[in-house]
């Protein structure tokens, strides 16, 4: 029914969602019919030689989405209530294929240690200084106004803020404008429909941020992958991109760039800026990691940079206070911001008003860079825990990069290991990451992935690198062994 | 320079915005030279017979967008910097046109009346009751998780209770899911972005909320609007339109449609149901005015009647609670739904959780059934006096709907008289609404204007109708001893 050579392993496709849309096209075209049975996930999983948790997560999706049918001990089925009645939406005709890239969900386990996420520590919360903040909102005369209908810009108290916040570190060039976004994703989604036609070209970091990938493939846009190195996105690249393919955007993230966390000197932002304003290029400056600097001095944004006021910056407070609470904003030129807070009121109306004025508070008391230092400190601790774990743990010949800053180490390693076929093993001993695939616009590193360090304490972060050595080193010999048998004749 | 003849007072395009387009191609086009003066506005307003205020919102939108520049006394002035240097960013050429078709912003006056904003009455938020829920999320065990990134299918206990409410009320069919969306602008958003393309048709009851109307424009989406009657849509207009245009969606509000206020009785729910069916289409019910029901019983929702499923429903807390707080959720078949899921986390990652846990707190403590108690009985009051102060103030020849629920009326003006050419003189009086245009899929009526009571004590309500009636009586006079006047002889 299904063969080995149905499957790619080369491709950014994870083979769990590949044997998903293999199953769910038979299931569709007929050729497995209502009420017939799968093979059971151990036996298909010999077969095809894969882990057995690729093909449960397959099956999983597929029963999630009512194309299978499971019974205890009995297996499982192609559910035959799929098949519409006559004057019923077939809802998967309607839809199309699924572009989501997203991990499988891993079953959760409080034993897990993840470095699958890059967000901030639960631990390191200010509970007590996010209560007071509260409370003061609360109380405060502005409440009936932070409940009551708010404007597609944002909650205007923030916005000054942000705004002369901005005038101070001179990025506030005539002309400028801000509006506040539900995070920086919803940033890049405004930008995108404001600017972006299927079929335009944008040139992105590579390996970059998924949840710009994501949303750049799903816009229709052709992305061009500029490769990162330890200085960031790679000018030389940019410019014979820029040359030859004359993209209409670049999205760069000149610190501590996700997933590799490098970060760009000054003359790399200054080329970059140049570069963009040669040839007509929109410069999309994404800086939600820059707060979080733990060794050396903060280096100009480019937005700082560009006297002119093109340059588009991105900020948010997700990083360095709280992702529940979805508060980022742009600062761009005025037509374009303009043109955002009219999407913006298509898309949402406007941002959460509590959250926006909670947040408010929260930077205006102080306590949002009392916070700072102190994940500042701890960060430094756990980017440092992170960096001796791969030394000491991962095997020779792994290759990681060296941020300053952020939450996240890239890590690439040795051939012929593969990160994605290694993730399972990785799992089943309790320790998640998120592996390459994810990342790659056009150069696939099998042995690439990332490590998400901030949400985990020293200790935890080394007891994972250490179990992942683990893991790594056993395959990488028994890779070697197996290379090291004699080759057959072919008959 | 600009003539009558340039401005199309029927074109649902407002004057203001008209002015505007005409003004910002000269100056784009060269035709209007950098630096040179524009008439003043009230000369402006006299050539070209429009009100002052009407010239003035044009200039300002100008003047926003950085095509003008004011100088006290001396007058506006075509802005020189407009013209981009050589290798900056053409913003509006980049840009294109705007499709925003928003309300020009009013010089905010406390003295104003404003019926044009379909929202709740400040004065009415549960202060105090919504301290002491916010008390409970601070001090709850779940602080942290509230804090931390969420998931994109919503905060996972308010999933669940909304779920086992949907069940409760039979609305929770097999195969039926939920995703909380930030308000139901953005239900409408990921709807639109899972199901349409641009070209796809879409049956909407005309009028129509605007914000329905901006984005399935913006997403190059067909409107097929069918009339809305005392009793909703018009079935028999809708089976003809699915017969002839066969659009792919109908979008429904069954309950206290905005901006009519019209509720479909159960018979015509059925039929939609039925003629949805027959013809294939995907159906949307909008719900977000159902539970302010202010007389009579209430009448099934069409997914109610639905038993296979198929129909998506949208509710929101706006309108029963804090606008402020963007939380609404769709209920729909399980692809439809996980579909939404994977866009709405390229979209926003996922919606606001502060105020997805305050809301749960707030309706699970009973308290947000306690407010909606009291809005019900204030909603009573203030469409009573909306409704007398229609009969009572209103120039003869006037028709309005008679809603039992939610927060709009709609009224038409006698002939000649037009909402949109009538609201800069209520404006300077001091009252506010929204004409028609803004509400008009292809049917326009000059004479359509909504009234949004909600907001609003009945003692205001009145004052601000009675002034209406005064401002709409003396231009009907006007008009009418106008149209006495003996025509002259062609020459």
């Amino acid at each position: 029914m299904i063969s080995k050579l149905d499957l790619d392993a080369e491709s950014p496709v994870p083979l769990y969602r590949q044997l998903y849309d293999h199953f769910r096209a038979s299931i569709e075209s007929g050729k497995l019919e209502n009420g017939s049975r799968l093979p059971a996930t151990r036996e298909l999983a010999g077969h095809l030689g894969l882990n057995r948790t690729t093909v449960a997560a397959a099956y999983e999706l597929l029963e999630n989405e009512g194309f299978l049918t499971g019974q205890v001990g009995r297996g499982s089925f192609v559910r035959s209530s799929r098949a519409p009645q006559s004057n019923e939406i077939d809802w998967n005709a309607l839809l199309g294929p699924s572009q989501s890239r997203t991990p499988a969900p891993v079953s959760w386990n409080p034993a897990t240690i993840s470095f699958a996420t890059s967000r901030p520590s639960e631990d390191l919360f200010p509970l007590e200084a996010f209560r007071l903040t509260c409370r003061e909102v609360l109380n405060g005369k502005q409440l009936p106004a932070v409940l009551q209908l708010g404007s597609p810009g944002g909650y205007e108290p923030l916005r000054r803020y942000l705004l002369s916040r901005a005038a101070e570190q001179g990025l506030c060039q005539a002309g400028g404008e801000l509006i506040v976004t539900s995070g920086c994703q919803q940033a890049f989604d405004l930008i995108a429909r404001a600017l972006l036609r299927p079929g335009d070209k944008v040139a992105v970091e590579d390996p970059v941020y998924p949840g710009l990938k994501n949303l750049f493939l799903s816009a229709g846009v052709e992305l061009l992958g500029i490769p990162v190195g330890a200085d960031g996105m790679d000018t030389e690249q940019l410019e014979r991109v820029l040359v030859k393919n004359r993209p209409k955007l670049i999205v760069v993230t000149p610190n501590f760039q996700n997933p590799t966390g490098a970060t760009m000197p000054l003359a790399a932002r200054r080329a970059t800026l140049r570069l963009a304003r040669e040839h007509g290029a929109v410069l999309v400056e994404s800086d939600i990691y820059g707060e979080l600097t733990y060794s050396g001095e903060a280096i100009p944004s480019i937005r700082q940079l560009d006297e002119t006021g093109g340059t588009i910056l991105l900020r948010s407070f997700s990083k360095v206070a709280f992702p529940g609470l979805r508060v980022g904003w742009v600062m761009g030129p005025r037509p374009l911001v303009s043109r955002c807070c009219e999407i913006k009121q298509i898309t949402d109306l406007h941002t959460d008003q509590l959250s926006q004025a909670v947040l408010l508070r929260f930077a205006e008391s102080g306590r949002l860079d009392a916070h700072r230092k102190a994940i500042v400190s701890a960060g430094a601790e756990r980017l440092s825990a992170t960096l001796s774990g791969c030394r000491e743990f991962l095997p020779p010949g792994t290759r990681f990069t060296r941020p300053t800053g952020g939450m996240n180490v890239w890590v690439r390693l040795p051939e012929p290991l593969d990160a994605g076929d290694l993730l399972p093993r990785a799992q089943r001993e309790n320790v998640n990451y998120l592996p390459g695939r994810y990342f790659t616009v056009s150069r696939h590193e099998p042995g690439g992935m990332r490590l998400s360090f901030a949400g985990l304490t020293p200790a935890r972060i080394r007891e994972g690198i250490r179990t992942l050595g683990g893991v790594f080193s056993s395959e990488l010999e028994s890779a070697r062994s197996r290379g090291m048998e004699p080759a057959l004749a072919m008959v």
